[in-house]
């Protein structure tokens, strides 16, 4: 077990290369919002735009279209019935979130499904929220990529892990994570990155500040776009994103009682600004 | 009769517990917003979650969604055609709101009975604006939640406790209040809280500046995360939600000739923090 | 002849009296808005918010209500077919504008008719735009309130006047504004009031960063909330809020090449602030 | 090849005429924005108001009115399949963009042939995005004015000009550039414009924090405000509108890892300023 510091950001944010274009730092599709929970995808999608992914599509309801445009016109959008389009999109992207505001019913289950189907070894996938429920439930044993991201808080990793919340101690959930294969965010008050390998790496970060809906829904947005833009070593990616997540969050808190995901997200090109590597420094320290 | 002062805030706004989670802070519906009145839930909204409410649902006409979601985010939304949803998400909530824009019409009305049949003894219920009207009229003799916050301005008061606003002194206010056994929100431009004791809080902040459509709104959403978030003790968590409205208010009119109330809402999370209670003082002051 | 100075806005902008509540700042209702120019009701409904109306109610095409909330929950909002709730508002307000990208379709002359038939003599009518246009033609001889203001551009001044622009001198323009009994906003570089006695006041202010489409909606929502907000004088209010406007453009055009009407509408409430009256100091100046 | 400098800013940035009026800083129309790339065409008309053009109107699928008019209220809108309407627009029109978002569905190509066919050689023809993909193909030998912009990046270059990337060298560039009769504004990590004459003027700016998704549709908006308020020399105009877009984006990534569209366009009024020219230095240097 490790504990993360600074060093994660200086590590993983890399000075842009000067011959760069908006592909150089990943296509991202999102893929969430029902008519309830259309608030989700925005936060993430506002995210992923704000932490630099070059190019970010949103597959949603076609109800949160306009919202999506009023907020971030940066993102691209395609109704969510839009199957051939969707298969386009994803197709074609670097790095693929599904689950924010995806909700759990039959539409969001026929969204699941065609994702996994569509999706190859090249792609980075990130499972959030509802989507992570939906995948731990047996009607879905469809495999996904070697490369997959969940993000669950307490009960969303009891679900997928068989695990019961008073028994998420480090030791056992990394030997879920690498049962399951995949990087695991475990959220909580002291988030927890899991490895395949069973490595575990613990956020010193944190703040009840940042208790309020749609919290998890802007990490989600950081991480596909971290994913996205620092392929190299994707674990480090993962633990910078959630990094630079708490981070903000405790830095806002400082003068805030609460802390709304969307000031989280417009702080983020500053932030990282301030953490971006100029030499190449190669993790030696 | 009691003048309040800042001690209130600190009295209050306790810091938050270091394990914790969205849930923690309180799970909160409103209900309002008809196709003319839609900004009311709006505004109501944005000052819930800017209150530190952990999860938010906005129950409105579905004119409102789009607006709502370019704006916040952080809420969520269904359609108040939607009952069966409607039932969920109010029995699942710790403080429910209605009447911002809710409107007189025949709409309004069902949604006000629907309320009052879903509700428990549970819950916290807070009536403002139109919902107060209505339940004002004879032919609402529902019985209502036993912690019931009414928000009534003068005319509102009027017709809930049938005193005529000239009559509407301390004194019999106060009984009135003792008969309906709620807490009562009395505004004018010396806004007083009345306890279902029949004791009265006297705020002794207040502006012409905040003399604006919405801006009882705005104190509705902040009693209503107050409510949903600081339990323990309803009048003190009512009456801090009241002063923090004014007290912002005066703040902003040093520098404003009107104060709309989204700008108060902006200001609640550093207010909030500025008033945060370090240590577990319990109101021996 | 009388140039204008700040001194206009010391004595119609005077300090609120302690005891009021929103309808002691007039009730507005603007009517405009179809669906190619939107944008221009929203800009007259944001001025006349922050330039402290109590109360405004935007009558406009169903397609600018999203956009107006997601703008400005403070209005409220109603389409402009529903004609049978358009007159009640119209006839509970005190100050009404019409104009503000209103157009010239049939929808438009029906829609002025419909207010010029609504309205009696306690009502104020701000008359912009199109509908300026409009009442300039032959087929419109209904009468109009004895309190009317005209805010035309130059060539909105020809076809109301009859004065071709290169006419347009003071002395013309102001015995024209006698004939027509109304107060005239004429506005050019060198925006002049002219009153229904035949008085003229120029306005010493004035930038051609202000030359934007929507900066004339901003001035007819200042007009509108001055008029409704500070009646005793209205030839004063109207010179004050033309003012006003002119003073924050240039105040913003010290660092801005072309200043946004809505850049305008953000200053209003610290502008009013700076220059609120604190004596009664009737206008012994 | 001349390299630009800060000099081009003072050339083109003449003070404003007192005397003048929106008319007088051009009329703009802007067509682009399907339901997939609205947000494109929202950028491009927000970058088109800020930088000074007096009028804009923007032709866009129904779908983004809304999210136009939430964010921008300055601009007008109508439906792109009001044709009739939209070849007014386009006539009055001092300066026209077509691509941004525009796609290359059946619709957009006949959007594009429908403007090429209404527009005469009064107006100056900005052409971004997929319509130049549209344009670059066979079936579309239109001929289009003589004051034509083009602004491809590599691969539209290469669409357009027939050469390969790796041929894109300066010479080659400016030889095409020269046949095709236009300005063309080639987008790389150096842009380069190139003039009807076959010269070339390179940006010594550009950061890779702008190498995100919309930047090129902010810089399109420029170019066609600028093409319509600055007319007289429309190849310096071009080069000033590349050099302040280029130049805004590298002051703020100073202090953001990724700099978004919007950030820039929000820039433009305070940045336009700081390079107004005061006396009418006419190009001695």
């Amino acid at each position: 077990m490790e504990v993360l510091s600074e060093t994660i950001l200086k590590e993983v944010i890399i000075k842009r290369p000067q011959q760069s274009h908006k592909g150089t730092f990943g296509r991202t599709a999102l893929i969430g919002g029902n008519p309830r929970f259309g608030g989700a995808i925005l936060m993430a999608a506002q995210a992923c735009v704000y932490a630099g992914a070059g190019l970010t599509t949103v597959i949603t309801h076609e109800k949160n279209h306009a919202p999506l445009h009023a907020r971030l016109p940066e993102a691209m959008v395609i109704d969510w019935q839009d199957m051939d389009m969707a298969a386009k999109i994803v197709q074609s992207s670097d790095a693929v979130l599904i689950g924010c505001g995806l909700g759990t019913e039959p539409e969001s289950l026929r969204l699941l499904r065609f994702l996994l189907n569509t999706l190859s070894e090249k792609h980075i996938l990130v499972v959030d929220g509802s989507a992570i429920t939906l995948m731990a439930e047996p009607p879905l044993p469809i495999p996904f990529p070697r490369r997959t991201i969940f993000t669950p808080h307490e009960m969303e990793w009891q679900r997928l892990s068989g695990l019961k919340i008073e028994e998420q101690g480090i030791e056992k959930s990394a030997e879920k994570a690498r049962q399951i294969g995949s990087i695991i965010v475990q959220k909580s008050h002291r988030t927890t990155i899991f490895t395949p390998q069973g490595h575990a790496f613990v956020l010193p970060l944190g703040t009840p500040a940042m208790a309020t809906g749609g919290m998890g829904d802007t990490l989600a947005g950081i991480v596909t776009a971290f994913a996205a833009q620092f392929k190299e070593d994707l674990v480090k990616s993962v633990c910078a994103a959630a990094y630079l997540h708490s981070y903000i969050a405790e830095k806002l808190a400082e003068t805030r009682y609460v802390v709304l995901p969307t000031q989280i997200a417009e702080k983020i090109p500053e932030t990282m600004k301030r953490f971006e590597r100029y030499e190449p420094v190669r993790t030696a320290d």
